[in-house]
Protein backbone atom coordinates (compact mmCIF):
# COMPACT_ATOMS: atom_id res chain seq x y z
CA UNK A 1 0.00 0.00 0.00
CA UNK A 2 1.50 3.30 -1.24
CA UNK A 3 -0.73 5.67 -0.08
CA UNK A 4 1.14 6.99 2.63
CA UNK A 5 -1.80 8.63 4.88
CA UNK A 6 -3.31 5.57 5.59
CA UNK A 7 0.05 4.36 7.26
CA UNK A 8 1.10 8.09 9.12
CA UNK A 9 -2.31 9.93 9.94
CA UNK A 10 -2.21 12.75 9.42
CA UNK A 11 -4.80 14.31 12.68
CA UNK A 12 -6.04 18.27 12.10
CA UNK A 13 -4.98 20.36 14.73
CA UNK A 14 -7.90 22.78 15.54
CA UNK A 15 -6.04 25.17 17.32
CA UNK A 16 -3.27 25.26 14.85
CA UNK A 17 -5.58 26.19 12.60
CA UNK A 18 -7.20 28.56 14.29
CA UNK A 19 -3.52 30.16 14.99
CA UNK A 20 -2.27 30.27 11.40
CA UNK A 21 -5.57 31.77 10.28
CA UNK A 22 -5.31 34.61 13.47
CA UNK A 23 -1.74 35.29 12.30
CA UNK A 24 -2.71 35.47 8.95
CA UNK A 25 -5.42 37.53 8.65
CA UNK A 26 -5.48 40.40 6.30
CA UNK A 27 -2.87 43.16 8.21
CA UNK A 28 -2.36 41.18 11.12
CA UNK A 29 0.90 40.06 10.65
CA UNK A 30 2.16 43.41 9.80
CA UNK A 31 0.08 45.18 13.01
CA UNK A 32 1.90 42.65 15.55
CA UNK A 33 5.22 43.38 13.78
CA UNK A 34 4.77 47.20 14.20
CA UNK A 35 3.75 46.60 17.91
CA UNK A 36 6.14 44.12 18.53
CA UNK A 37 9.02 46.62 17.26
CA UNK A 38 7.30 49.37 19.89
CA UNK A 39 4.86 51.07 18.40
CA UNK A 40 2.44 51.75 20.93
CA UNK A 41 -0.25 54.44 19.37
CA UNK A 42 -2.92 54.15 16.90
CA UNK A 43 -0.66 56.34 15.00
CA UNK A 44 2.45 54.96 15.22
CA UNK A 45 0.86 51.82 13.93
CA UNK A 46 -0.57 53.66 10.75
CA UNK A 47 2.92 55.08 9.97
CA UNK A 48 4.38 51.93 9.95
CA UNK A 49 2.23 50.17 7.74
CA UNK A 50 2.05 51.93 4.49
CA UNK A 51 -1.65 51.40 2.90
CA UNK A 52 -3.72 50.54 6.00
CA UNK A 53 -6.78 51.67 5.95
CA UNK A 54 -8.00 53.78 9.63
CA UNK A 55 -10.81 51.36 9.66
CA UNK A 56 -9.03 47.99 9.15
CA UNK A 57 -6.57 49.12 11.74
CA UNK A 58 -9.49 49.62 14.31
CA UNK A 59 -11.41 46.39 13.13
CA UNK A 60 -8.29 44.41 13.98
CA UNK A 61 -7.44 45.72 16.72
CA UNK A 62 -10.81 45.05 18.06
CA UNK A 63 -9.80 41.28 17.06
CA UNK A 64 -6.76 41.21 18.86
CA UNK A 65 -8.33 42.87 21.90
CA UNK A 66 -10.53 40.13 21.83
CA UNK A 67 -7.85 37.36 21.39
CA UNK A 68 -6.19 38.31 24.38
CA UNK A 69 -3.20 39.15 22.73
CA UNK A 70 -3.66 43.24 22.92
CA UNK A 71 -4.62 45.60 25.88
CA UNK A 72 -6.13 48.78 25.08
CA UNK A 73 -5.23 51.81 27.65
CA UNK A 74 -7.01 55.27 28.08
CA UNK A 75 -5.46 57.96 29.75
CA UNK A 76 -7.62 60.37 31.12
CA UNK A 77 -5.45 63.30 29.85
CA UNK A 78 -5.96 66.37 27.87
CA UNK A 79 -6.22 65.07 25.05
CA UNK A 80 -6.93 61.77 26.03
CA UNK A 81 -4.13 59.70 24.80
CA UNK A 82 -4.74 55.74 24.11
CA UNK A 83 -2.03 53.38 24.60
CA UNK A 84 -2.02 49.73 22.84
CA UNK A 85 0.27 47.05 24.22
CA UNK A 86 0.80 43.54 23.51
CA UNK A 87 -0.11 41.17 26.64
CA UNK A 88 2.43 37.84 27.06
CA UNK A 89 0.00 35.87 24.19
CA UNK A 90 0.93 38.95 22.44
CA UNK A 91 4.67 38.79 22.74
CA UNK A 92 5.04 35.72 22.68
CA UNK A 93 3.98 35.67 19.08
CA UNK A 94 7.86 37.07 18.33
CA UNK A 95 9.14 33.74 17.62
CA UNK A 96 6.69 32.72 15.24
CA UNK A 97 6.60 36.26 13.30
CA UNK A 98 10.54 35.86 13.49
CA UNK A 99 10.83 32.07 11.81
CA UNK A 100 8.16 33.88 8.78
CA UNK A 101 10.11 37.00 8.28
CA UNK A 102 13.45 34.26 8.08
CA UNK A 103 11.57 32.37 5.79
CA UNK A 104 10.79 34.52 3.80
CA UNK A 105 13.94 36.28 3.47
CA UNK A 106 15.16 33.33 1.63
CA UNK A 107 12.11 32.86 -0.41
CA UNK A 108 10.40 35.80 -1.22
CA UNK A 109 11.72 38.00 -4.30
CA UNK A 110 11.58 41.46 -3.93
CA UNK A 111 9.26 41.55 -6.97
CA UNK A 112 6.94 39.17 -5.91
CA UNK A 113 6.22 40.64 -2.58
CA UNK A 114 6.08 44.22 -3.73
CA UNK A 115 3.90 43.69 -6.55
CA UNK A 116 1.59 41.84 -3.59
CA UNK A 117 1.92 44.89 -1.76
CA UNK A 118 0.69 47.24 -4.51
CA UNK A 119 -2.50 44.88 -5.31
CA UNK A 120 -2.91 45.07 -1.43
CA UNK A 121 -2.93 48.33 -1.43
CA UNK A 122 -5.28 49.09 -4.20
CA UNK A 123 -7.72 46.82 -2.50
CA UNK A 124 -7.43 48.13 1.07
CA UNK B 1 10.13 62.40 23.38
CA UNK B 2 8.19 59.10 24.45
CA UNK B 3 7.15 58.41 21.14
CA UNK B 4 9.04 55.00 20.49
CA UNK B 5 8.64 54.98 16.99
CA UNK B 6 10.69 58.29 16.15
CA UNK B 7 13.47 56.67 17.83
CA UNK B 8 13.71 53.01 16.53
CA UNK B 9 11.76 53.04 13.09
CA UNK B 10 10.21 49.96 11.84
CA UNK B 11 10.22 49.65 8.62
CA UNK B 12 7.68 48.30 7.21
CA UNK B 13 8.62 44.72 5.65
CA UNK B 14 6.65 43.83 2.19
CA UNK B 15 8.60 39.83 1.95
CA UNK B 16 7.32 39.86 5.79
CA UNK B 17 3.57 40.96 4.93
CA UNK B 18 3.59 38.84 1.58
CA UNK B 19 4.98 35.78 3.60
CA UNK B 20 2.50 35.97 6.65
CA UNK B 21 -0.62 36.15 4.70
CA UNK B 22 0.77 33.82 2.34
CA UNK B 23 0.47 30.83 5.08
CA UNK B 24 -2.47 32.31 6.39
CA UNK B 25 -5.07 32.09 4.16
CA UNK B 26 -8.00 30.36 4.47
CA UNK B 27 -7.19 26.57 4.54
CA UNK B 28 -3.60 27.08 3.40
CA UNK B 29 -1.86 26.31 6.64
CA UNK B 30 -4.20 23.23 7.11
CA UNK B 31 -3.31 21.90 3.70
CA UNK B 32 0.58 22.48 4.26
CA UNK B 33 0.25 20.51 6.99
CA UNK B 34 -1.08 17.51 5.52
CA UNK B 35 1.31 18.02 2.95
CA UNK B 36 4.52 17.93 5.30
CA UNK B 37 2.68 15.33 7.31
CA UNK B 38 2.88 13.46 4.08
CA UNK B 39 -0.01 13.63 2.18
CA UNK B 40 0.06 13.20 -2.03
CA UNK B 41 -3.39 12.68 -3.49
CA UNK B 42 -6.57 14.96 -3.60
CA UNK B 43 -8.34 12.37 -1.56
CA UNK B 44 -5.36 12.39 1.26
CA UNK B 45 -5.72 15.97 2.07
CA UNK B 46 -9.05 16.20 2.06
CA UNK B 47 -9.51 13.51 4.20
CA UNK B 48 -6.78 15.30 6.51
CA UNK B 49 -8.64 18.37 6.72
CA UNK B 50 -12.15 18.15 7.93
CA UNK B 51 -14.42 20.75 6.49
CA UNK B 52 -12.35 21.94 3.11
CA UNK B 53 -14.51 21.60 0.42
CA UNK B 54 -13.16 20.72 -2.73
CA UNK B 55 -13.76 23.90 -4.59
CA UNK B 56 -11.72 25.46 -1.97
CA UNK B 57 -8.96 23.06 -2.24
CA UNK B 58 -8.30 23.30 -5.61
CA UNK B 59 -7.98 26.84 -5.46
CA UNK B 60 -5.33 26.49 -2.83
CA UNK B 61 -3.54 24.35 -4.32
CA UNK B 62 -3.28 26.27 -7.54
CA UNK B 63 -2.00 29.08 -5.82
CA UNK B 64 0.87 27.22 -4.31
CA UNK B 65 1.18 26.01 -7.61
CA UNK B 66 1.52 29.15 -8.76
CA UNK B 67 4.19 30.32 -5.78
CA UNK B 68 6.20 27.36 -6.09
CA UNK B 69 5.82 25.76 -2.92
CA UNK B 70 4.18 22.71 -4.57
CA UNK B 71 4.25 20.29 -7.99
CA UNK B 72 1.68 18.68 -9.21
CA UNK B 73 2.63 15.57 -11.24
CA UNK B 74 -0.13 13.48 -13.53
CA UNK B 75 1.15 9.98 -14.09
CA UNK B 76 -0.32 8.53 -16.88
CA UNK B 77 -1.85 5.20 -15.53
CA UNK B 78 -5.12 3.96 -15.87
CA UNK B 79 -6.86 5.53 -14.07
CA UNK B 80 -4.70 8.82 -14.26
CA UNK B 81 -2.54 9.42 -10.66
CA UNK B 82 -2.35 13.03 -9.52
CA UNK B 83 0.33 13.69 -6.95
CA UNK B 84 1.29 16.77 -4.66
CA UNK B 85 4.64 17.55 -3.66
CA UNK B 86 6.09 20.29 -1.43
CA UNK B 87 9.15 21.88 -3.06
CA UNK B 88 12.67 22.94 -1.24
CA UNK B 89 10.55 26.23 -0.01
CA UNK B 90 7.62 24.73 0.14
CA UNK B 91 9.24 22.17 3.04
CA UNK B 92 11.37 24.96 4.61
CA UNK B 93 7.77 26.15 5.96
CA UNK B 94 8.12 23.26 8.23
CA UNK B 95 10.09 25.53 11.00
CA UNK B 96 6.75 28.27 10.11
CA UNK B 97 4.53 26.02 11.10
CA UNK B 98 6.25 24.17 14.15
CA UNK B 99 6.57 27.51 15.68
CA UNK B 100 2.82 28.81 14.90
CA UNK B 101 1.79 24.77 15.93
CA UNK B 102 4.17 25.63 19.52
CA UNK B 103 2.27 28.82 20.36
CA UNK B 104 -0.92 27.71 19.63
CA UNK B 105 -0.42 24.58 22.14
CA UNK B 106 0.07 27.23 24.94
CA UNK B 107 -2.20 30.31 23.92
CA UNK B 108 -5.56 28.72 21.92
CA UNK B 109 -8.19 27.02 23.84
CA UNK B 110 -9.13 24.02 22.55
CA UNK B 111 -12.85 25.76 22.96
CA UNK B 112 -11.88 28.51 21.32
CA UNK B 113 -10.67 26.79 18.63
CA UNK B 114 -13.45 24.38 18.03
CA UNK B 115 -15.89 26.81 18.05
CA UNK B 116 -14.03 28.97 15.18
CA UNK B 117 -13.46 25.76 13.03
CA UNK B 118 -17.32 24.98 13.39
CA UNK B 119 -17.47 28.64 12.11
CA UNK B 120 -15.34 27.64 9.32
CA UNK B 121 -17.05 24.88 8.39
CA UNK B 122 -20.57 26.52 8.53
CA UNK B 123 -18.90 29.26 5.94
CA UNK B 124 -17.10 26.64 3.89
Amino acid sequence: MDHKLHTTPVAFCPRFHYAVELIGRRWTGAILRALLAGATRYSDITHAVPGLSDRLLSERLRELEAEGIVTRTVFPEMPVRIEYQLTEKGKSLETVLASVSTWAETWVDDRTAVARCDEVERAG
